[in-house]
């Protein structure tokens, strides 16, 4: 009758797991948030219901946790590849997977001037994320960050923009520019020193956010995006998610006191939001469009 | 050097609006959350920061609000296509846009056995959404719905699955099956009577999840789509997400206590992730991807 | 030295139960999430880590799983004074207790204009409350709603504020009211038909907040909590916490277009927030303070 | 016919000011989330809708923006001082007032080595805290803060405790130990060096937490108030709430393998609740029950 199953993945979402690598009196810590996806040939258990294809999502936790202790956690690159690796390789029916990981950052608690070896405070709210999906028999690494809310104060004009009938926005040469990065990148191959090129991304997005003057959220992604390409080679393409957190300037002036970019409204809702990718123009992207999603 | 623009859109998000219909003394809400994207040639203010394309999103945000009053809201999917249809009209190198619109509802207050003129209770989390896509000069339509939270206290198994050593669920053929639906599906015109057709795909949603013998989540996934497209000859294509909101039977044999399917824990995290897509197969889906992002 | 410990308790929070009673083919739920806590002689923990005490949280909730089998849940009210009784009852240095209770609605699914014996959608934000503390050898019962959000389109009006230096707010005499209604109410006794009782209230509640012509939210918050006590004498006082969830007019003249109050923009925050008590002024409140925390 | 106002309090909830100190190129940062409530003779708005008492919330949230452009913000404990003085001194039947502020962290971006002149990344979840009371003439003030997140892998045990016919949980010499910090200390006197005074209790707080070895949570608790008010003699008490985040260890023997205290579960719900004062015990403790509500 013309109905049939299209594209779909099912698996365990947001896996809990603190690992403690207790190597002598000084400990450290791995905070996870880990979601498996499984695809493949799943007919079955959708029009049947006969599940002898499905990989239990229970099951999926169970080795989420296994491999934590076998292999210990590492990297989240890697511990996502080791994950998706077991799946396509272990279930003839499962022929790819998505690995979704975020991390949680802790600091030592400092006493007396030094960290402590057992005793942690968080680092709040931003997390070093990993995508990695299987895909007719290649794995894509995406790795990334979300939740780096950062704000300048000042290097910072929106003008120029197009009037019509509906635009009440003054131009301005001066505002305060505030996001919460999400970011995403994707390696040219799966493997590398993922610490080292996480790190480096991160400050070079920092970097570029505090010091490139701003005409336009819009020039300050591609800026962020351009410069972590121009010094990380292993990376083929960044993707940036830009909330434009707005900060309204209050008006004083009805309490007879001038605002001189002083006093500021955060505002939740509504948001800008600016998405956008910076490419390298030799990859061929559009057969890593897998890596995606 | 090789470092380009890739794909990306900016707009407002999360404008909320509440339009109250005030024909006579009997009131009606649309309380709608709406975010706009708009797509096109917009290398300059990336590139360089010159905005001369940049339709501002505060523009956009007073747009929506002037079109509520010019036009009125009716249903979600026209609002979402009227605005997408101005922004790609007016403006020459905006040449696509994303409209998402979610719906919150509103029943009447009782009194005295009647609905009241203006007073108003929120019907809670469930949304209706839509999403028109304008991409080449078409215009797509999703319509959907969120945050339909339903369970069944029995009529559901799961069992036959793969058995490997990281198994240890039990099979089971009577268990709480819960979800919070998040559906979409796209039309094949971008005309119809959207009113009716989306009370009637929720209609047949609800009925089959509740009627549907289930032996799999993804059964009754498929059971739900299947129903949907069998029925409703105007649309081509859904897509489903839908959690598996566990619940754990409690072991209450240490209290000398047999629990005979009665007693459980309502677990917030990890939860199972079932997604799928039902297609009508004698579609051209490929050609509709633009749809969906 | 002069340091002490003062007032504490300590127990299990936000333990998720949901309870399916079997009778037959159709099926009911209770959905329930229960805090415990306990009180009493509990120096030796503190200042010394001995925990012989120190009834284990972990056992709280087994409890609480436990009672939901032995005696079935029932009215949140019985169900929180049952607990109560007997973490006082069983314990030597626990004397007292505070119990938490919150209900999340489930209606049926309708089949075929019927509803379905074991098929519930979810009726939302709302919950249905209960606080019963043991204290003394008293058992307070303070039964209430929270999440029970409503809007009236008109009539209510907001005039003749003094106007200072700060004041900019222009008087109105038609405004958008919404608030998220949390109500909690004492009753007199530790016994009562706690079901007709909340049904009754949330009744004159919505009734009220509808049909009171409002010039202040808080002369609606004092004719809710009035009409509740004068028309319920199982009840000794009423506390009201209601959000002005503020919905402004959006300003449609740069447009060219007036805004006969159709069209608002619902804001997040800052919100009003206005918080009251009504009583029964013949009763003894000073020695029911117990009841509230 | 006995039905009467009793205590009630209204204001503006949650006011968002980011105020930019620009003393030549370096700026700082003042974010706050300010909340006012004010307490008086409020009888008329409640019982007939004169409002002639009511100073709008809406002119609360102008004062909290004047506010601090005329004297600038300084320490939140100053601000709330300034605005509830204000309060209760301008207008006659406005004779109470609470005044609550929590404060968002920014650090200087680091580039090159040094912080950024203008550039800030938000330090994520945790807050400070102030709450201001106003009451009889008399104001209190309670410094604090809430959303720090700390864990120890190890230094933690919980044993000793009783056993009845619902407990279930083993004993444990060697368990992780989280939880997030709510602490809120009151000062004898409504004036002082809130920064420092601030900055040594967190200190003492995180050491205090990093170094006492837990017998339980409730030990944990009373050592971090005791050498609170042990080393800060500005304090008269301080109250602590802390959910002990539990984290369980996975069961690896069915996969053959062994967890020695190195792969747990972080569970999100239930949790243990702990809450404690701990006092001075030559201070009047009863007289200063207002500065806490």
């Amino acid at each position: 009758m013309g109905i049939t199953l299209g594209p779909n993945q099912y698996g365990k979402a947001e896996v809990r797991l603190v690992a403690v690598h207790r190597d002598g009196p000084v400990h450290s810590l791995s905070d996870l948030t880990v979601s498996t996806a499984l695809r493949g040939r799943l007919e079955r258990t959708h029009l049947t219901g006969d599940n002898s294809d499905v990989v239990a999502t229970d099951t999926q936790k169970n080795t989420v946790y296994a491999f934590a202790k076998e292999g210990g956690v590492g990297e989240i690159e890697d511990f996502a590849l080791r994950l998706g690796r077991h799946f396509t390789g272990e279930f003839s029916h499962i022929t790819g997977a998505r690995i979704l990981i975020e991390q949680h950052g802790w600091d030592r608690i400092p006493v007396d001037g030094k960290g402590h070896d057992h005793a942690f405070s968080s680092t709040g709210g931003e997390r070093r994320t990993a995508a990695v999906t299987f895909d007719g028999g290649r794995a894509w690494v995406v790795s990334g960050l979300t939740g780096l809310v950062v704000l300048k104060s000042t290097g910072s004009e929106f003008h120029g923009f197009p009037r019509d009938r509906y635009t009440t926005l003054a131009e301005t040469t001066d505002r305060i520019l505030a996001t919460a990065v999400t970011a995403r990148w994707r390696h040219r191959e799966a493997g590398g020193n993922w610490r080292e090129s996480f790190g480096e991304v991160r400050r070079i997005l920092l970097e570029t956010f505090a010091t490139k003057h701003s005409l336009s959220l819009q020039q300050t992604l591609y800026a962020m995006g351009e410069a972590v390409l121009a010094q990380r080679d292993e990376l083929a393409e960044i993707r940036l998610s830009l909330p434009n957190k707005h900060h309204f300037l209050v008006d004083l002036e009805p309490f007879g006191l001038t605002n001189d970019n002083e006093v500021f409204y955060a505002a939740d809702r509504p948001y800008g939001l600016i998405e956008g990718t910076v490419l390298r123009d030799d990859e061929d992207h559009a057969s890593a469009a897998a890596a995606w999603s």
